[in-house]
Parts: C-alpha cells; structure tokens; sequence
C-alpha cells in the first residue's frame, strides 16, 4: 500500500476537499490518501508573501505527521517552500504546480500556465523560474475578471477561462494548458474537449507523480545540497519543528 | 487494466529482455507491458546516425501497432524520433531519457548523467538540449573504460562507474543520477546506497510516468504544434506507416 | 571545380527544380551543382514526424551517392537529420535553414522566419533551438492564408507574405528577413525592396556557404562528436546505407 | 537623516555585532543604522529550511518595526524571504547577498562567490538564480575546512580562504570575489591586496544600496506584482504580521 | 569629501547641464559634481556608429582629467564605450544606464526601458545584453512619435510618454520603469505618482551608487581582463590618451 | 569581379602582410583583395580599451575608402566597432571572428577559441557574447606562455598551441577549433591533421562569407536597427568621417 499525503498550506478546509476529489479521481487501487489543512495562516495563498508564511506553516505541519507517508504531495499552486520541505524531510515532497509542469512536458512543446486573477502572475513566475523550466513555459496568464468568493470562481467564469485559454494557447503555440490555483482543480476535465490541446489538472498529476515516485523508490539524498542538514538547536519554533530540525526524533 | 508498450528500436533481444526486467520491477498491478524490439536497424543505437535511422523505424514499428496501448515508451536512451512519434500517434509516447529526467527533477536541483563511453556524449546533450532541460542537468559525463560485449559493460565495470558517478555528482553538486543506455539498465538499484545520491534508472521512470499519464488521459492534441498532421500520400514507405500517414485506418 | 550536390529529400520533382533555380542563380563560375530528389517519402516534408521519415531517407540517398561531391547541401527547411548526416559523412553537409540563419547573422541583431503556414513552425522552431540560435531569432511566424496546390502559393500570396514579413519584421525589430520552405524559394529576391529589410533566401545562402566551407576545407573530424562512428552491422537497411554504416566501401 | 534598519534573520547577538562593525564602518555621515536580531529560529541560517523559517520570521519582525525605516537591509547571505518582504513593506528591503552582487556588476565581468562550507552551496546558488543574475556570477565554491565556532572561522581559516579565492578567481576569469556568509562578514577589507582583484563586502555594500534607495526615494509600487497585496485575514499569526496582513496599521 | 565626475561624450552643453540638475538633486552632502562635455563628436548620441566615436572620445576626456576623481559617471544612457573605460583608468566608471538598471534591480522583478524613439532602441537593446541583465529586463520600447529639438520632447510628449511607459508596464508586467536618454532626464520624478510603478531616473541613480563605489573603495583590479593594461605604444591618438596607454603619467 | 577590402585596425604593416597571405589563399578566381593599414593607434590590439580606439578609427579608414568595396572585412580578432560599422555603412561587414565562429557552426556541436596569450581572453568572451553565439561556444581558452615579439608567437609556441588545443578540445567536447588574433593566422592549416578536428583560419572564413554575402546581396536595411542613421552634424571628426555622417557625399 502506498500512503500519500496531500498537505494543504491554506486553513480553508473546503480548499482540502476540493483538492482531495482531484486527487481521489486519479489514485491507483492500492493508494491511501490523507490530508491536513493549515491549522494557521492564510485562508488562501495568493502572493509571495503568504507563500512565504504558508512555506513555514508546511514545515510545521510536516514536522508533526507520523508516520512518515510514502511521499507527500505540496498542494498549493505555487509550491510554497518545497524546495526546503524536500531538503528537510526523508521522504519524497513533490509541489503541485512542479507535478503540472513535469507532467506537461511529457505532452511536447511548451505549456501554458492559466490562472483567474493577475495578482498571481508574479509569484507563479517565480515559481517556473525556480524549477529551471522557463524554456518549456510559454507563458503564465489571467483572464483577471472580477470574482466574489473563491470557490464561485470555476463556476462563474469557467467558460469565459477556457475560451481565454484556448485563444492564448493557439497565440503562443502553447501544447498543453495548466490551470493553476486551487479553485480552478477539476476543471481541466470539463476544458479538455473544448481547448484543443491537453489540459494537466495539478493535484491530479501530482498524485499520479507522486505514487510514480513512491515506487521508484529513490533514497534520500546523504550528501549534496538535498541531504538532511545535521541536528541544529533552535529557539521558538514549534516543538515538532524544534525537534525535527535538532533530529532528535527517531529516523 | 492499462497496457503500456515498451518499443526498442534497437534489434537486440537481449536489450529488450534486459529492459523488461527493469519494467516489469516497478510495473503497477494491473499494468500489462508488452514489447516489440526492431525488426530492422543497428544492434544498438550509439550516434546520432543510428538514432535517426532507428527513429524512423521506430515510426514504422509503432504504425503496425494495433490495437493501440495506452500509452508507449521508446526504450532507446537518447530518445530517437521522440518528438516526430509523440506528433504523429494519439496514444501517449514517452522515451525513458525524457522519463529519467523529469523524475529527477522531483527530487531537487540538477541531475548528472552517466554513460559507459563518450561516443554517446554528443547525442545525449543534444537529447538533454532537446527537451529544454539543460538548466537542470549538471553534466553529461562517461568512464570510458574500454569494454567487449554491451551486456557486460554493467557486470565487468559497474563498480567502477559508480565510484565515478560518486565523485562526479560531488564535483558538479548534482542532487541525483542518472545512467544512461540500455547495458546499465538496473544498474541504479546497485548503485542507490553507495552514492549518497538518489539514482534514477530510466526504464523504470518510463513505466511509472507512462502509467501516470495514462491515468491522467490528456486528451491528444487536435491544434497546435503536436496535433496529428492531416492525411498526405507518400512513396515506397512501409504499408503500416503509409497507411498511418494517409490516416486510412479507422482512428 | 568544386562538385555541389543539391539533396532534396522530398519526393517532388518540381521542388527540385525550384530550388534548383535559385541555387544557379548564385553559383560561382567553376561551380558544377548537381541534385538528387528523394525515391520514397513525401511530397513535402511539413511536420516533425516527416521530416524524421525524410531525415533517414536523406541517409540512404547520401550513401549512394558516388564519387563524394566537395560538399552536400539538404535542400529541405527544417534542415530534417542534419547533424546525423554531418555525423555520418566525410564531406560537409550544410542544411538550407542553417545557412539562411548563419547568412542572416552576419547582417546583424536577430532574423524573423517568415512560413506560408502555421502548421510548420512548431518543426521550424524545433530546428532554430537545435543549432542554439535563439538568441539570433527574432521568432518564427506564419501568415497562414488557405492555399491549393504547393507550387502556386508563392503566386498566389507573394505579395501578403512580403507585407505581413514586413509588419512583423517592424513590431520585432527583426534586422533580415527569412522565407522558409521550398514552395517560398526565390521570393527574396522579389521581397528586398519592398521590405526595407535585407532577405535571405536559404537555398542561394546553402549554395554560398558549402562553396566557401568546399574552400576552407576543415578537415572531417577524426575525434570528438562530430567523427564518423565506427563499423557497425546492421538489418534490413538499403544496402548502400548498410555498406556505409559497416565502413565497407573504400574511403 | 537617513533610518536604515538591519534585520539579522538569526537568533545569534554576536552576528549581529559582527555585521554592525562591517555596517558602520561604511555609513555615511547622517546615517542613523539600528539592528534587530532575530527572537527566535535557529542560531546561524544555512540551509533552504532555515532559509524559509528565517524568512518567515524576518517577516514577522519587521511588522513590528515602528516607526517605518528608510529602508531595511536583510542581513543574512542567501537573502532569505527576501522578495516576500519587498511585496508586503512600503519602504525598500535589500539583501546582502543582492547588494553584493549588483555592486560586484559595476566593476565588470563575473563575480565569485566564497564560502566557508559547502552545504551552503546549493541554498546560495538558488539565490543567484532567483536574483535572474547567474549571467554574471563566474561560480559559488567553497574550501570547506572543518572548523568549530562559527566566529572562529574568518580568524582560523581566513588566509587559506583568501588563497583558495586568489586561485579559483583566476581559473574561472572572475573580475571581483564576494565572501559570502555573516561569519566571513570583513573579510573583504583583509583580503583585498592580496586577492589581486576588488572585493565585496555584503553588508556593507548593502547599506550603501540602501542609503542610495533611500535617497531615490522610488515610490512604492501600487500596480503590478510588487505592489502591496489587499487586506488578508489570517489566523496564529504574530499579531502584529496579522494586523500587517489585514492592513489594519496606519499606513 | 568625494569627488564625481559627470562626463559627457555628447558635445552638446545644454545636455550635460539637465543632467547635472538630476545630479545635484540627490548628491550626499559632502560630494563635490564636476562635468565635462565632450569638445568633439556628435551633439547627441543616438546609434551605434555614434557610440562608438563617442566612447572613444570618452577615453580621451578621461585621460585628461587630473587629478582622478573618486569616480567617473559615463553620463549617455546607452554606456558608449564603458567596459573599456572601466579597464583601462584605476577609478570607477559607471555608466547611467548600467546605474539605473541595477538600481531597478533592488525594486524587484523586472524593469522597462522606455525612450522617445525608436532609432535608439537596437543600440540600447544590445547594452541590456553587454550587461548580462537580459533575465532582467522586460523590455526596451519607443513611443516614437515626431518631436523637433531634443530639450523639447520632455515638454511636449511627457503625458504621452507617461501614459505609453504605464500602459507597456501593465501589459510586460515590469515592476519598475526606467526612461532612457538625456532628453529624458528627470522625467522620472514627475512621472512617479502616474506610474503605479517605481521610476528610476538613470542619472540620480548613477550618482547615489558612484557614491557608493567611491565609500566601498573595492580596489583596482591588479589581474583579470579588468585589470589595466601594460604600457603600449601608439601613433597619431590625443597626447593625453597616448600617456595614459603608455603609463608613462605618475599614479 | 568581387572588390573585397580588408581592414586591419592595427598600425602593423607585417600584421596586413601575414593576414593577405591567408586571404590570398583562399580567395576565389576573380576576387581582387585590397588592404589598408590604420594610419594612427595601436600596433596590435590587446583589450577592451584599444579596440574602442581601434573600432572608431576603423569608422574613419572606412569613411574614406572610395569606390566602395562589394565587402568589407574588419581584420582584429574581436571584432572592434563591428556593429558600428555594419550599420554605417551600405556595403556588408564582416568580422573575421564572427566569421570563424559561423563557419565553425556549419561544422556542428560546439567551438573553441584558443589564444597565445590570457591578456584576450575578457574581450575575446565579449565578444563571442555580442555574437549571441554563447551557445554554440565550449570555451576561450589561452596558453599564455612568455613571448617576444608578436610575429615570432607561431613559430616558437605553434607545437605548443596545437597539443594545448587539443587537449582542451577533448575536455571540452568541442567539435572545432579557432585560432584567435592576428599572430596565429594560418596556424589552422598546420594544425588540422594533429588536432583531430577541424580548424577555422578566422581570415580565411573572413574572405569566403564575404564572397558569399557579397553574392547574396542583401539589400541595406533602410527600416530597423542596422538602417543607415540620418544625416548629423559633428565637431572635431576626421573629414571623411564626418562627411559621412552627414551623408553629403553621393550614394
């Protein structure tokens, strides 16, 4: 059996359940999925700066789960902090945005990125950069219409996004359409046919990533810059976090 | 049930049976893995020449497949005609290059490749080049210990290859490794715990994200740059392939 | 005397013919051009997945080709297994696409590729990232008007294709202009006033630049990626591309 | 008078000293400097997950600050948070690797960047990457001698660091070094005569951006991907980065 | 005290006193502005072929001035000739737009360039590329529309340039606007409030961060491709300019 | 009949001298080869500083050179005021470095630059850099053995050079080599045979692109960035020179 766990940075619970249906539509028999939600932060990770508070909070979260899950999957378009999750931790961390891109890249060409409010576009620009993926992106867009609450957004506007999407797909040569941000997870299903190119659903590829990983069984790192760094004390952090990083818990 | 094909455009049995090995490892239940190796073409592809002439075998191979799998993966490091195979059929094609390297971007910062001899080098990089992915790769390297027989390369100098692949990946801070060519398929499950570094091995990968895109169902692209070209007549190509692009058969 | 030969690997005559007009045009006295126009494929190579059936087919047409000409220029846009040629023979091989670029460059800042058809430039772009020139190309763009039969394209739209190259030129800041693709050959010559741009036509550029490489004489790699591989066997291939890759025949 | 704060992401007071010598040293008459040493994290940040909590505590520090400095400087080689910290205040946050590196760029060429250990390396080459500056950064090395208290280092290893920079600038054609990390904070001013090319020191090159920002005085941007974000509620948060976050202070 | 020098290869008077209004705003007390017009060459810079002559005139202006100022401000947006003046004198040089660029960098993400023609627009791009800070740069653009004495464009087309560089900077995303040549200098500050965006003027940024060199003394490069040249020879060149490549002057 | 002329920018006779004999030697049958020597600068240009003076007195020798030839070629490795001249002037310039780099790319994989002396190396990767060629090159590299006088560097260090290329065209994987500056020219024909790969004569490349170019003839740009800039009074200039950026003289 193969234990994933899908770590929700945001404290929306209904983000979570969002995401879990993705992720439950695509799992492999055999896969047991569980999730936790940011007990503190943001209600919704929207710019660099939330990304950096909701990062921390990840840490946090990660340093209180036992058992260790066979990898766990950064649900936040954006992938707040993975790259120090992935350092930290000896178990497989894998960002959602990072699964959609990978998984874009197996389609040819480049992808394009697709979120509903221009507020992101920067920080997911930064996001493609840290993966080294530049080449393969051909852009990272909104369609910027105005939108009430969040989880109204994909029922809204989702017809007027993928219209958007499928015209800047064709002016960028784009071979494959990532919608980015949690309230958009599902609706890549519903634009497949209508966008003449592939649509990767994040949560859904970085399940399917995930479980790929968890087979291929890659060891940890033990030296590198991806090896866990030694035991370090440290003051007012949480305790699960303190002891994680003093490495003092049993590995 | 998803039934993947494992396509070696090399004409070697043995390459084939060596890389099912690997494929059948990791394979999911429930995966049915079949395999056709080239009916025609070099023992094993080790240049660009060969590469070019085995891709468009590789074409006339995967134009007699029927009935189509769900997804196909070219078993020839250097990925052969890739591109033109993932253009040209509607079920996914993914090359264990391409697989190896996109997993190993999910474990962090850049990847080594390793190979047996540098008469490969110079195809590799242009494979790395091709799919836009040189900022993640960290160096394209080979031992080039003189060698008899391909299927003894991995038994007479394993040991030394991964004590070069140690020092190497120290040299360049690679955070993971991958060797590459068919004679060291496996070699990575040896090579894991004395490296101090994640080893991918690409047969492997190529299993787990051919399954993964399977799951995920990207429809194939109808516009764009990866759409299937329209029906065109040709001359004195091999029926299948003819047939394929005259797209007679029933799709 | 300097002996060119014009290898033309699609199957139609008349675009032989065509390019073969241009390249006269051009041609140094003491000159002696000569062309081979390809037994089996397509008509018109126009995608990624024929330009890989072209590519192998231009092997076995160089393998037959006797005695050695000073230099061998593959007349197709796209430049279709170039470096495998390159790789494979003792003679330069220049391709049409990369001599139009590397001319281009020499009138400084960057080029814009200028297609009757959008369905070529995912390939176009492809071949500009192969020879790392991306940094020169302005971009890759098509007008994409309906059009009937290949040879009457330049007639038909002769004059849209020079005006939309000249709009796109301006809003890029596109120094020289290329027209790619047979159907387009010769049609420089007609653009350069009305531009304001100096134009390149590939096959006069493929002509100058394989004189001056047949000059220069730098001998054929003996080492490196670029030398010719070793003897190989090999299965079901034209006998004379067999002969070639076995290092029968006398060199 | 210009109010410039240092923000010491560590917990360590000693630090703190450290890089105030290498501060005042520099300041311009008329400059006020004062300093904040982290209330909590970890003693010295060195690694991407101590980057993040620093980060994530830098943030909450200077949502205490009042009133507002002229401008901030981020006083901990790696920048970390530091992008999150320029979206969310209104004055102007720079980081010491950042200012060490642009004021590197106005004397030519490449930089070099030096340190004391080399699990430092892949945290510090991220930062390179993030500042989109690796076209101008000739390497990130490391001599990576054991050393014991980290305020030992500049004095135990400080001529064989200077050495080993003397020699990697001249095989890598750097035109400038940087040491690179708090403990080596002064360094520059000994290292100077002996290194044969000019040498930066971060903090203090940091505060001489920083007064130049201060005196430039660019608005804070109210458009785009670097104005500040709208009002957020949040929760567990420091109350002050929460009363930050809603927008609730006068601003 | 520090001394700057303001030096401007343009002929004409006019210019260098607008520039030096810019300067004199925002020097530190204690820094003492010098300038110097060029006594030949062109009035107004504006192409390659004129960078070029007025570079060189650069050299010989410089090689003149006694004694050495703490620093020298290549005052022509475009840094005709910088690299070489850099070389080749033991003060620092920094060019406006090299300046304005860095600075433009600590405001975060990418800047815009913004000119009143389009004329300029190849020559500015190619120093962008020179800088290495391409990654940095969201692009170079021109309004371009008729204007009759340079002092006069400021005044005439200041809204239009306005709005044009706030209308660009939406659609680049840049976080930051820099508007290029003289004729522009100080238009930043009026244009800051209308913006959204920071402005950086390239003149007052090159005179806060010559400071900034001037007080962080980083030493004359003694080896490395900026160190000064050895002693040579010359025919026919200014007296002043010979002596300075002789080194036969005291320094 | 092709009128080619060749520009040294170097005060040295024997330097023409050495480099007609290579052109000469390559030049086709009805090419008539002129030279001219610079009347005033340096004997030989060695770094950033001479080539600006070098490139603005390239401007007034070729100002003054009437008829105009069919081509011009810039005769310094480097290329000094290259893209000055190229947009000056209505008749194509070549650079025997750009020449040599394009010529080694129709060789495919990558070049080598080798020098006899460090001193070139930070202008000679400038240059390369202005070329946007920087993907396409495996190094500059230099031996930099003590010399005497420039012309004896061939004779005494030519065995040297050869085995120090070649070696670091082996590390490097490059699939050429390139001799650069004036001293080597015509070391490419007695290195060929004992360098394993094909070598460039930067001079030689020079005279074949610019028969080529001048064959092609590409209209001048009247629109965009190498356009001829408009008429312009100047202060102080050579006569011709200025005559000629006052374009008064007939074209």
């Amino acid at each position: 059996m193969t234990r994933l766990l899908v770590l929700n940075p945001n404290t929306t619970q209904a983000v979570t359940d969002l995401m879990m249906r993705s992720a439950a539509s695509v799992a492999a028999p055999g896969v047991e999925l569980s999730a936790v939600t940011a007990p503190r932060g943001v209600p919704y990770i929207s710019n660099r700066c939330e990304a950096l508070i909701g990062g921390a909070i990840a840490l946090e979260m990660l340093a209180e789960v036992a058992p260790a899950p066979d990898a766990a999957i950064l649900a936040a378009f954006g992938d707040p902090g993975l790259f120090a999750l992935r350092e930290a931790f000896d178990f497989p961390v894998i960002g959602v945005s990072e699964a959609a891109m990978l998984a874009a890249c197996m389609l040819g060409g480049k992808f394009l990125i697709v979120s509903f409010t221009s507020a992101m576009l920067g920080w997911y620009r930064d996001c493609v950069a840290a993966h080294g993926l530049e080449a393969r992106c051909a852009g990272v867009v909104a369609l910027d219409l105005p939108f009430g609450a969040l989880d109204m957004v994909q029922g809204a506007q989702g017809d007027q996004l993928i219209a958007f999407a499928r015209a800047e797909a064709q002016a960028r040569d784009a071979a494959c359409v990532i919608f980015g941000g949690a309230p958009l997870a599902g609706l890549a299903v519903r634009a497949r046919e209508r966008l003449g190119r592939p649509v990767i659903d994040p949560v859904a590829a970085a399940v399917k990533l995930a479980e790929a990983l968890a087979a291929l069984r890659p060891m940890k790192a033990t030296a590198g810059s991806f090896a866990r760094p030694p035991g370090k004390s440290s003051i007012g952090l949480s305790p699960a976090l303190a002891n994680h990083l003093r490495r003092d818990h049993v590995e």
